[in-house]
Order: C-alpha cells, then structure tokens, then sequence
C-alpha cells in the first residue's frame, strides 16, 4: 500500500518542528556566556569551553541539515506522488534520533554537574543563568529528538506496509 | 513469514553479549573511587557524587533487566516454536536503545569536562585514573548499545516481514 497522504504530512509537520526545535536551540546555546569575576581578574565562561556543549552543537547541525534534505525530499514526493526511499528514510531517522538522543543527554549530564558542582564548591559565582540556558538548550534538543524517534517509528512501519507479502 | 531461527540465535547472542557488558560495565563504574589530598583533609570522589554517572546506572540497570525478559521469551520462542510479541520486541528494543544511547552519552560527556576541568584548573589532584574508569564503562555502555541498535532494526524488519500484503 502507498504511503498515505495523512502521514506525508505528518512527517512534515515533524520535520519543520524539528528544524525549528533545533535551530531555536542552537541560538540559545551558542549565546550562552557569562562573566565571572575571580580573584586573577574577569573569566569569561562561553558554550564552547565545555567540551560537552561543542558535541550538542554537532548533533544539532547534524539534525538540521538532515531534517532539511529531508524536508525537501519529502515535498517532492508530495508534489510528484512518488514512494521516496523506504530504507533511506528508516536508517535515516534511526541515525538521526540516536544523535539527537545523545545530544540531550550530554547537555543534560554536564550542565546537572557543572551547576552542583558550582553552587556545592564555589557558591561565590552565580552560575545558574549560564545552567539555565544550558538546560533550555537540551530541552529544545530533547522535543526535537522526540519528534525525530516518532519519525523513526513512522518510517519502521512505512516499510512495514510496504512488505511484499512473499518476503 | 515467521521469523526464521537463524535471527533467532543473532537475537539470543546480542541480547547476551548486551547483559554481559552491562554487567562488567556496572562493576567497573561501581568500584570507580578515588581519595584526594586536599589542604583540607583527604577528599573520597565516589562515582555516585556525579549525578551524571547514577543516570549511567539507572540505564545498566533497566538495559540488564530489559535484556534479561526478552532473553527468557527468546529462549521461550526458539523452544515452542512461537513467534513472541513482535510489537513489544519493536518498541522494546527501540525504547532501549535510545536509554543506552543517552547513557553512553551522559557517561562520556561528564567524564570529558571533568577530565578537562581538573587538568586545567586542578593540576595538583590526579583525576586521570578515576576518568579512565568512568571512560571505560561508558564505551561498555557503548558497545551494549550498538547491539541493542542491531536488535532494533532487526525488531522493525520482523515486522516488515510479518506484515499482511493487504495491510
């Protein structure tokens, strides 16, 4: 059976969701600083000091350029009516929301821990508007990816439905 | 068509392979510890002073657990012939997967910037030990993982394959 048309726009409607998730996300981490002043003068605390942030980022850009060629590949399988590639689509999205899944995690693990570490060892600098926007960031991050995971299922049955009944 | 007894046996292995891990993985992360002199007092880093390295358990623990049931219905299903709840088996493993991954990644995360904190800011204090445990049970995480990934795609295809041609 053809891939209906109700969940051809479904998967659209999750792309762009997607796309805008992470795009939204990727704004709020990259703009994550803050000065801190210390004893040998001003530290500045930026995103890409801590490792963790900078392989969020690389989730996110994965997940955009991805969701983007998908978008369009999607488009044209509405406008010409075609299939599109079943496989590509499952192995696609499974790759895409174990990224995106790992993404999440690592912004959610190191932002936990820097802001205990902080207000436990050093309560003298306010940290917590940097973990604040650390933690928005990877909550953007983790409702993209459970836009991606629903994806994956869609496209699992996708193939699913279109079994040859021999196979 | 039923699920042939070939996939069967890569189901048992990879379901055993990802219980074995698991297991050497929660030992190495359990006994990772670590005393530090400090000016005031020796300090005991334990693993479960890093918040990030209890969500790392959490997901060993219901991975183990998870990979234990299924391992009994695989036995159970080569043995009566059955062909198992395919649909549990498919979010199961997919559900799985996706704790796995994001325990790989909170595992790794933590450990790189705790790593890289110490070095630069903490010279004096020899954290490199204590990482290196905690890298190695989150590349364990890792390869358990990659098998779960493997019995998730294998999961979805069974359902390709049982699909009804009027579905």
């Amino acid at each position: 059976m053809a891939k209906s048309t109700a969940s051809k726009v479904a998967s659209l409607v999750l792309r762009i969701l997607t796309i805008v998730l992470l795009l939204i996300s990727l704004i709020v981490l990259t703009t994550t600083s803050k000065t801190v002043e210390t004893d040998s003068g001003d530290l500045r605390l930026r995103f890409n000091n801590i490792i963790a942030y900078r392989y969020v980022l690389f989730t996110m850009v994965i997940g955009v350029a991805y969701s983007l060629l998908q978008l369009a590949f999607t488009i044209f399988s509405v406008i010409s009516g075609s299939e599109g590639n079943l496989i590509f689509d499952f192995y696609g999205d499974k790759i895409i929301s174990y990224f995106l899944a790992t993404g999440t995690a690592a912004g959610l693990a190191v932002t936990k821990d820097l802001n205990a570490f902080f207000n436990q060892q050093l309560e003298d600098y306010e940290i917590d508007e940097f973990c604040s926007k650390g933690y928005a960031s990877a909550s953007l991050v983790l409702i993209a990816f459970l836009c991606t995971a629903i994806l994956s299922v869609m496209s699992s049955y996708a193939i699913a439905a279109n079994a040859k009944p021999s196979l």
